[in-house]
């Protein structure tokens, strides 16, 4: 019996693969699928991976393929594990402060659930709208209040995988605090589907976060804001968001109708019991650091607007041009300075125009590169432009991923990065939990 | 050449074993080392590593020896690896709130230094004056602030590590956020020396906690105040701490010369700018749950000695009694009521006291067995009792160990607790790290 039968026997399949190939990174192969598995249960899912184990064929788990590094794209005769129809929530416990849910639920629909029982599930990936929780904990994604609520790993209680040849693993637990074995929940968030195939997660919920204010302040450089930064984290604060829009960037959202004004801009959001004082002090210390103009809000639902409106902006492509390549690099809060002005050398180097969007608050910049990708010698640029960014990031003492993952986009990079016997035992627990190599094969560790 | 001389040549050691014999944990075995090893630099722990690596040695890491589930205890023919020698602080950096240090760091030393830059390192185990950093991040500690500030494995950046074999491992990152690689620095927290030993680690800090005022509330019952818990958590709190003490740990207190009342009472710390608001609001929520007395405190200095004093007069042996076992056992909160029900009964049907004091917010609650160790027949009660502990937590669906570790005392909980597929990949990933399985052998997996 060939694969496409026997998947059959078990979980729906789909044999157009046309939408399944890619994720949403740049520069990343991707191959062709042989059929693209649409599992509803973990029963189905675990009939997927025992069937492609048998026959020795790669599966490639996909979530809403919003991810940055290629992690959910195809390879070639590959099975296409999409959990998109897994998107049950499964059970709210208020009591417990926790959510239990398949992997297949958008992270928005989850974390408006949960708020209707007075909770909030913090992590606000940009993709939050179409982003599914799976593909959060897989990629260990982040977001905008991060700086102040912590990562999509930061929530992750306990998991339900499905091993490489089928088998169901469960880790972690329900309870607050926990230390009984080795944590191999968190091993398994960030694994970006090399490790296993997650079926469902509880997720540790905080109660609902109260109305926020804030402050937008526009600088004469990107520099001077990065300054900002790191004055408003030195002085103690831990604002709900701390946000950076290069002038490029703020051109292209006023291009998109907003009125907003096109310099370096940085939003600082509160949303504590003090959050007046919070403003009025951080609003001081942007002063202090040179910002031009700075208008306090006392509702932050505009500023919440304007960072969704510089990501509408930066996919939209930038007024015209035809690829925005979205880099992710995290280095401690000390150095966002100096990434900024490395990132302004590394665009005149390359005859690039690079933004400087992002997390600032967490040392974690979104360079953004725009290039014709029609221009063979564009597309050149912009990836040596790439190389020359994550160096940078190395040197200041930061990482080349700070929430996008590694996929196959940065996997000679991670190898820059880690100290080889950490590589060597990631490796090793890699070929572990798979030992024939059909998990997501050539993501991450480049095997 | 033979071990203690070969030792020697590259890391100072101490002959006389007997002060390096055993951990705080009531009911575990103790081997008589062969030699106890007392490195001042990673190199001399590679020597050591190296060398019983080449001579087939077993190792036991230990710190400052307070912990309670014997993971620290010597097996017979060891090498004590002592870490206090290495108690170095060697970079304390406030713009990006981290400090590095080596494992022997006393914990309450670290917090006082990072304390003198206007940051803090809050997890605070009741053993923090004489605990080692190493140590806790080796059990995964927690604490009293964790209900808001988060456990150990929350601070816990990255880490160097020496391998079984001696060769040296770096996991981790400076910056905030990042996730390149799979995630083996929350491997190694928690993991008890099974894995390597943890010869430098770098720690998130925070913005210094501002002052902290209170409450302690008296029930006529510890029911009643585990009902006050659920009730401060469903309604949305987070307080800084919130802490039972039962009516006989009260009492034993008030014998040690405190001028308390002996009635099940609960503490609750806020260090919020609302914390006025929000201590009144949780003395309401105390009083419907049927507190006969609630004492506001604006200065939370009281409730902290009480606090102290009531591990102090367990430690003594709460008013004469010979030994006092003092167990971990955390339960989604929801349950805590019927988790201190159970231990009544528990308490009565082996005919012993137990106490029901701990961290109550987090479902992370220490009973408290007292038993005559010169009796044999009280002895096999209090062991009978702590498998109903035990088995208790479980069915309430909470965890075996909430912060102080499986090692010798827990491992066949453990197994009880943890899925068998769960268990099978973390003593493969024990047995990928240690091949020989010279590391703490026979702590955790019973391997």
């Amino acid at each position: 019996m060939d694969l496409i039968e026997s998947l059959r026997e078990g979980c729906p399949v789909l044999l157009d693969t046309g939408g399944h190939l890619r994720d949403s990174a740049p520069f990343c192969p991707a191959g062709v699928p042989a059929v693209v598995a649409l599992p509803t249960s973990v029963d189905e899912v675990r009939h997927v991976m025992r069937t492609a184990h048998r026959l020795g064929v790669p599966v490639v788990p996909q979530g809403a393929r919003t991810g940055l590094a290629g992690a959910a794209n195809a390879v070639d005769g590959c099975v296409v594990l999409s959990l998109t129809g897994m998107d049950r929530i499964l059970e709210i416990d208020p009591a417990n402060r926790l959510v239990r849910c398949e992997p297949g639920v958008v992270t928005a629909t989850l974390a408006s659930a949960v708020s209707q029982h007075g909770l909030c599930y913090p992590p606000d990936p940009v993709s939050r709208d179409t982003c599914t929780i799976g593909g959060n904990i897989a990629t260990g994604a982040g977001g905008i209040c991060c700086v102040k609520y912590g990562v999509t790993a930061d929530y992750v209680l306990g998991l339900s995988v499905v091993l490489s040849d089928g088998r169901l693993m469960r880790t972690g637990r329900r309870a607050v605090k926990g230390v009984a074995g080795l944590d191999l929940t968190h091993l398994f968030v960030g694994s970006e589907g090399t490790l296993g195939v997650i079926v469902e997660a509880t997720l540790a919920l905080r109660p609902a976060r109260g109305p926020a204010s804030g402050l937008l302040a526009a600088f004469a450089s990107t520099r001077d804001a990065g300054a900002a930064v790191a004055a408003v984290i030195a002085a103690g604060h831990t604002p709900s968001a701390l946000e950076l829009i290069d002038r490029t960037t703020m051109q292209a959202i006023r291009d998109l109708g907003h009125p907003v004004e096109p310099a370096a801009t940085l939003i600082a959001e509160s949303d504590g019991p003090d959050q007046a004082a919070d403003v009025a002090a951080m609003a001081a210390l942007c002063r202090a650091a040179g910002a031009v103009r700075v208008e306090v809000r006392q509702d932050a639902l505009g500023l919440r607007r304007l960072i969704a409106a510089a990501m509408l902006a930066i996919m939209a492509g930038m007024g015209g041009r035809p690829t925005a390549f979205i880099e992710d690099v995290a280095v401690p809060r000390s150095h966002l300075a100096t990434l900024i002005d490395q990132l302004e050398i590394i665009a005149l180097d390359h005859g690039l125009w690079i933004g400087a969007t992002g997390h600032a608050g967490d040392g974690n910049l979104h360079p953004i590169v725009l290039f014709d990708q029609d221009d063979p010698d564009a597309v050149r640029r912009a990836e040596a432009a790439y190389d020359a960014i994550m160096a940078a990031g190395l040197r200041l003492g930061g990482t080349i991923t700070g929430e996008h993952g590694v996929g196959l986009l940065k996997r000679a990079w991670l190898r820059k990065e880690l100290d080889p016997e950490s590589l060597r035992l990631q490796r090793e627990i890699k070929r572990l939990c798979d030992p024939a190599g059909l998990l997501n094969p050539g993501k991450v560790f480049d095997d």
